[in-house]
């Protein structure tokens, strides 16, 4: 029953009602927190169980986007077996609550650091649909330096639609292209920035397919190339020699196979963009190298054998072992 | 009344219900030889004036493609003021009829030749919807050769269903990517295959819009990239410095302008691949590398003032000065 | 009256009488310690007044080294409103004490460090006027090394031959070139060796105009590329997205334009080496990879919001809020 | 006499009766253990001095591998003259044990955590006879993925026969090449694995002749190249700029120079891979990228003047002053 | 007598009074008229010796031009020893003649073809004084184009200035910058147009010393680069091998060396441009690729053995064995 | 019976008893001679049947050196069924012998070429055991050049041992390398030379296996890399899309799998060098750029139809039909 609403939740998510890798960070936040306050379990080792079956529910909607374990690693640490269901259950919505806040408060933070790297004048192109890229580009249209920005129509989903509007509604000055077109504009741009669903600990990053065919036209014409990220996106498993995987979606969302009999598709959502490709990271923290992203990572996560551990646990599809 | 046939002929090509570079100088071919066969005129001077006329209208369609140009140039070349209009008319009539079948002959000769660059397991890349690239895939696998096609859907007007159509009913194993997968799906790519609206005298390739990235992506792979062309797509004009012009269409195919006030769309329709990228160009007469074709420029157009000057007034827009 | 000193300090630096980032740091602890020393303030009030007053005029002078707010910044560090006039006083003075002694021993433990990274026989080309890049060149002599040194004259104000002067004083073999020259003679080149103004969070190198483009013919010759530099170069700021700017000088440095009317002119006085074309940073406390200078800044200047508070007020303008 | 068993594995070092980097770390810290449980010295002086001798004995027999003097420090650190011999004995032997077992668990460890990176499928070329990259891929191959192993011939020495044998003996299907095959060869492989004799500061890579050149073929195919090596393969003192020395080797085991009069060999047995030609270093303590081996450096060897100092005595060629 | 004037052109070449490729040729040209048109000789044999004088003294000038070795040919090719004085006289004056006329109007057209590359808006860099170049942009900003030109300075002989002058007489805004400033200017740079002293057979391009780094930071930055050549400034000799040589000039040129005793100075007048760098060369005959170069190079001079003989004993040092 | 001399050819050369590609083509012009002169066939299609059976022979005895298809074709060119016995045999003994002076002197003369190209000072590396490059070796050192010449062992076949006899035998001083050694020397290096067995229409060079990873370390390195190669070897088929194949040799060569159960070798006694890695080709006719292969091709081979499809016809196995 209230597995019902974790349902939905994980539903959403998995059919890109609910997208992008902050919102849906935040939405499992939300739905750990209404789990364990709807919870009518007594007993810790009820009520744990529900919320393991609710975080395994939420961890197996999306592969790639690290935000989401990561969400459920923050909410769910250090739960511990001697502490009743009302200590747990107020721990549990704390740290939700405060993920939430932190998440939405990075993401202008992102906006207020990147917009230090924007100089009056450029045209900035993004693709696909990033909260933090749009923060960057708005907070330097706010502090009134004279911006262009081009986004990609972003297919199969046309993610570009959504990021045009939000762009459209602040009256930044907004082009579209078709995807193909990007390495045609890429002498007319100044700059190129885009959001992350991973960030790996070489510095690699994980971002909607196109990204690293975007930063290797970019790199071609020495076009700057940023990713704006909140910490969380940088991906623990990555330092053990995991490797993060790649969703491949229904082929129905790019061409309408019933017309085509025979044709095979495939649909990749993301793909990788080496940290060569990478001028900066943008993160709540401040700019970094995309070689620091193992430093980041370090701090975050730790190092020892047992924060491995549990993070490795975790990552095997279980928050709560 | 002569001309209403001409004008629905540069009609279609101007909204690509004719398309393809070489489709399109066919018809040129073949819309010249209507006016001179239906011409009511009697005088030298009143049939080379609609000839002309007919020429200028065809002329004027489409800005990028070096075929129509070409086409013209070859059936109307020589034409002189000292013979009747009935000789006139069988002039350009074989001529006419000469072009259209070395037309398809090279497009054959290209398919045989080209196949011999792939070789049985490759999997091969294209991108829109060549003639001649199908031609070497097609002839590549009657030879036995067990290949495996990608092709790109090709936004904004999806010419990537053509070719998967075409390639399936030849029962080629086709897959289809949307155009931001190709370098993520390049790892896997063993050669590119694609065709040409231009080719300049450096060698620098004019095609459909994403091509040059998807050169660049391979290039960055290592990873063969061919292109397939008649040798009536090398652009004469190059040669005396010439830029070819890159056509920009109506920006709603992307985009229903409509429903997103205040955006701007770029449409550009091709884009240029540098030679540095091109392994080999096949065309009718043999495999070239791009540095050739400055030598095949001038070969097939000449290089003496005489000739450069005629080329001259056909680029100014008129084939009979 | 004291701040008739400072002025004079100041108006030396803007005017490049004082000249080179060690130099300038250590001049303007200098000039500090005057205002301290000489001060007449009873009050604390007044006495920061002064101090902030002086650290503000000096802070303004050249905009592109960081060493000299780094300098600033470590001088008058964790003052406190309840201490008086003499505690003060006594805590500047020890501090710019300790920056000029540190500073010194800096230059000189980089010339033992970095002379281990130069080997007999080898050829070394360096730019502009570097005390640390000197000091590099006269300890691997004076260990009996064989090397012969090129020195760019360094337009416009041809401090190459300042740094032909300080080697040629130690019997170092100097052969001078024009800066047009440095890709002509790289291939003679075993090492280029250069000093820098501020290196920012991602390894980046700010130094004199031309350094660049010869760590980018050093780059593509694969010949080494050092840089030779003191930790307090690093620049704090561009660990939050702080850009460095570039001074540009007066026109009348690089022609005089009273003999070409209208003619504009450009005089950037430093440039930006991107870190790929770093291959080491020699600093007093060991050799880095560039993208180390992340983690350096972070060590040296914090990262919690505090730290970055205070540092920001300081790019902001002043040392004291 | 005790010195004689000494006597003996330096020389099995230096004649490569011992090799490998791991294999000299371990048979170093058996060494110094046996002297210190055979020595007859009664007084603290004598036994340390009996120590000293043995470690610069076994110090000086290959000067490339920093696993040597690793193991040296390792298994000495912190040996004190107020503690009597028995102390010391025990306090060698302990250190001793324990480096030789987390040497041989590093390697297992490093095993399960490059296994990661292997996926089904693969064909992965190797170099001459790693412990480690042997490890990586049994450890794959175990987990059921059908990988492919390639191995160069590896002259002048022809370790490659050994890898050989170790992988066929796991069933591991092998193939071998010769060294000049590597390119040629390279459009099949999918990575690239070699182990470590020392790794800078800077990621750069020493390892057996040849590996320079393959790192460089991989990366000019985008084909991955991983190092993997044990934490003490890092190399301290290029922290402060120390250059890690190359070993070259007998004439004779290149040619009989019997039967080529007035013939020169050079037989370096190392060369050093830059690090943009590395794409992770996979140690026991996780996967890294080469730009954070400064960072491991400092965390192991410390960076304060007191360490580097006793650092620095030991690569001066003694282990205990 | 006759070579006092021969000896005063020399003199004026050598000493850069007449500089510029084409105008030493001119020169040349010239000089080589009035030889044979004051001539006292009566007999061939003597006649022929003193235009065979008059040519050695000219071609030992300087080295690296080669349109100063191709004027002398072409004014006198095929002089035949069963002809008299006057035949030869009028041969001579006639081709004479026929150089400086077609050597002007081959400026002319490259002004013209040149042109058709510079688009509206563009700014463009050049160095050193290149008649060609200067053609160029001329025609370009006449024909209402609206683009901004960068001249370097051009040290050591400060050639910039000329340039400068040139530009502004034609009211063309014009910007200077310092050679060192040249990959900091970059960025806001759409072309490059550069003049020839030589092309060699594989497309190099020798030219004023600090061509070829501009070339590289061009290359760099993805900007096109142009270079301006008249097609005798193609170098015959490189067919058969041959190396262009660098001329070094006087080191009073680039710094007073009784101020700095001890100092050397290495002071090369030109630089090699290798032929990746350069995206097109633009002649008087068309636009061509530097791979071209080659084709060019056969087609001027010929390939067949006498050719060659020919040539080689004129680039021996002598126009007439 | 004369075929058993064809024969005994034919196996030495499959033997690599003889062996380099102009030794081979020498020895196939001298057999086809043989069998001219000692058939004793009295009717012409006796005698050419019997020609033509040992044009075949020879013809199949290795796949990669277009020096031998293209020295049966020199030889057998234009025989004419009309012609009697005598005169046909005549005609072949005349071409057989031209195709051997030719090649003879071809080596000369491209000594000579090449040697302008070596510069007195240089170390040279060469690879395998090529005519042409120890004639231009041979010929700079006679010059007084004082070179030093580096070889590669050259593994399995170790032709680097002949070529170091070579050298020695001439004085050069001579130095030997294993072939990983490659990139670790090339720092030492001024210039690459070495050899070619077919050389495709777009300048791809296919010589002894290793030599393309030398021409990458050159590259990289930015080492000038030559090839010496007379016109014979280059390979007409390539002009139509043909593919070089590259032969495979027995693993024997490489390692005795008798000892090695189950172990694979690949054994490629040749690679492809890409274009872009070729700075210069020397040929008997001058020196050439890569990308002017085609141009020299066209010119040696034709390009008709006719000419054309007379060499498809020899390459598909036959030279007479």
């Amino acid at each position: 029953m209230v597995l019902t609403q974790v349902k939905k939740t994980a539903a959403d998510i998995k059919h890109m009602r609910i997208r992008g890798a902050g919102r849906i960070a935040r939405a499992v936040a939300r739905a750990l927190k209404t789990v364990a306050v709807k919870s009518k379990a007594k007993r810790t080792s009820d009520f744990v169980k529900e919320i393991k079956q609710a975080a395994d529910l939420l961890y197996r909607t999306r592969p790639t986007a690290v935000s989401l374990p990561n969400a459920i690693r923050y909410v769910l640490r250090d739960l511990r077996a001697d502490r009743d269901v009302k200590e747990l259950r107020e721990q549990i919505v704390t740290r939700a609550n405060e993920f939430i806040q932190n998440s939405l408060l990075a993401v202008k933070r992102i906006g207020e650091i990147g917009a230090r790297r924007i100089s009056d004048g450029d045209v900035v192109l993004t693709h696909c649909n990033s909260e933090c890229a749009i923060s960057v580009l708005t907070a330097a249209y706010k502090q009134g330096k004279d911006i262009r920005v081009i986004v990609t129509e972003s297919r199969p989903r046309l993610q570009g639609h959504l990021t045009a509007r939000a762009l459209l509604k602040e009256k930044i000055p907004t082009t579209m292209i078709v995807d193909s077109a990007v390495r045609f504009i890429m002498k007319e741009v100044d700059k190129v920035i885009v959001g992350a669903d991973s960030i790996a600990a070489n510095g690699a990053v994980v971002n909607k397919i196109g990204t690293s065919q975007i930063a290797l036209a970019a790199h071609e014409a020495r076009v700057l190339f940023y990713v704006a990220a909140e910490t969380y996106k940088f991906h623990p498993g990555t330092l053990v020699g995991q490797l993060v995987e790649i969703e491949e979606r229904d082929p129905q969302e790019v061409v309408d196979l019933r017309k085509f009999p025979g044709l095979k598709v495939r649909n990749p959502s993301f793909d990788v963009t080496p940290p060569e490709y990478v001028d900066l990271i943008i993160t709540e923290q401040g700019v970094i190298p995309p070689s620091a992203a193992f430093t980041i990572i370090r701090e975050l996560f730790g190092w020892g054998p047992q924060e491995r551990s549990k993070f490795l646990s975790l990552s095997g599809g279980s928050a709560l072992e």
